[in-house]
């Protein structure tokens, strides 16, 4: 596998310098971007890295944009790393058809339907090979990582760290997609990348694993705003929520934010809280 | 005139509303879009009002998403209203052919060619019909209003402030373009508005207003990225600068920062410097 980046673009901001790569991926047979966020502190030491994913439609773009993580990633002295949200432009037949389905919805799974197999591994690409591109281009402390993520991001991070005991220093998700076998979103891109047993849903299913987690005991901070019209139908964090409180070993706090939305001006005003989260456990 | 306004869309975001409202303009002949962060406080009691010129290309979305503003703009207490850059949809032959001319880029000036001058007066617009709309539908104080810009909307900010002494508290701008006689952008857009007799471009132009200025006395803060690939050939600082040290009533504040670009990353690292500025002048 190479690890091989070309950097794309660089802009200061703060004491950080924002760039985005290109790299080959061998895990999803395409070229993928990333966005990387390098506080100056990188040039003295290694630093911990935070990998951040995103939501529905989403390109490597939103979280360095619109998430005014820059200054508390200074602050913090954090490395955080967002790749994109699914493969690109591989010519699947129908990846362009849906918002919420094929590109930019890659729903941090390894399809096992033939059509989409080959391209849409987005949970290895995030388990074994985004972690190595990262750790062989960038100054970061060797095992001080941790993960949180935005709507089916959040859903990536929670069902990644719950599978994956140890991998993570902490976890924390903003509106996370938690229960997505019982939700329309979550039984289209199942059915689709997974196909129609739902048995095979279950190993991604945030609420699924919380109630079968028999790891090592694991945090989890989730922020919800009240006012998120996914919700009710979409996120159904009622569900994760009895899931942890029914299982000793997942130690969630669960915060409920009364107003906000399921954007990014909900998740601007609480970033900082989770990078200094994050970081508590990185130090 | 009508005042009226109606809500586009609103979110939460720190203790704020990011609302986008609509109206339809009279100066500009179409509907306008523009954004507003609303402080809390605004329910409370009247706040001073912070007027966001945006650059080339920009709808009055890339403020309110890009700048990291929200939380700045609560913590001084001050309303920040950012409205388009152009009139939008108004038909006119070309005006969607370029990125730096007609739509999203109106260079808030009145245009005399008469295939422009129906629809492109951003100057009248701004100076006129937008503050009554604000005045009219938010808890303002009369009076306490500044205004502030990036690029294209830097130099609005500063020929509008230049114009209308007393109309602002206090001024300030990232990245002006503030010679755009002399520059590509301005050329272009001056010779398509204004007809290409150059003594009618004059009064549009930072730097011939400060050579000439002679209002109170006026301070403003100008901001610039020494890595901005547009600092030689389209903003021409050096002759802004000139012009305000020959002219004893116009005191600029001009700093320089090297690794800066010209884009959004810059200006949310300065943001707060810049409303902290104006808070001053304001309370």
């Amino acid at each position: 596998m190479s690890t091989n980046v070309e950097l794309v673009s660089s802009a200061r901001c703060f004491q950080s310098s924002i760039n985005v790569y290109s790299h080959d991926s061998e895990e999803l047979q395409c070229k993928m971007k990333f966005g990387v966020i390098l506080p100056d502190q990188a040039k003295e030491s290694k630093l911990p890295v935070l990998y951040w994913l995103s939501g529905l439609t989403c390109t490597e773009q939103n979280f360095l944009t619109k998430s005014a993580a820059h200054k508390a990633a200074c602050d913090n002295g954090v490395i955080i790393v967002c790749p994109d949200t699914s493969p690109r432009g591989c010519n699947v037949e129908g990846e362009e058809d849906s918002w919420d389905f094929g590109t930019g919805a890659g729903f941090y799974l390894d399809a096992t339907e033939e059509k989409w197999k080959k391209h849409y591994r987005m949970y290895s690409y995030i388990v074994k090979e985004f972690p190595k591109i990262i750790s062989a281009n960038f100054p970061v402390i060797p095992g001080k990582q941790s993960i949180f993520g935005h709507s089916m991001g959040g859903h990536g991070a929670i069902t990644i760290a719950l599978k994956n005991p140890g991998m993570f220093k902490s976890l924390s998700a903003f509106s996370p997609i938690s229960n997505p076998i019982n939700g329309p979103w979550g039984k289209k891109a199942f059915t689709g990348y997974l196909g129609p047993n739902q048995e095979s849903w279950r190993c991604y299913d945030a609420t699924e694993l919380a109630k079968n987690y028999d790891g090592d005991e694991i945090e989890l901070l989730v922020d919800q705003g009240a006012a998120d019209p996914y919700l009710k139908d979409e996120l159904l964090l009622p569900n994760f929520c009895n899931a942890c409180n029914n299982n000793k070993k997942v130690k969630l706090t669960y915060r409920e934010h009364v107003g906000y939305d399921h954007g990014f001006y909900f998740i601007a005003t609480f970033i900082e809280d989770h990078i200094k989260y994050h970081a508590r456990y990185l130090k």
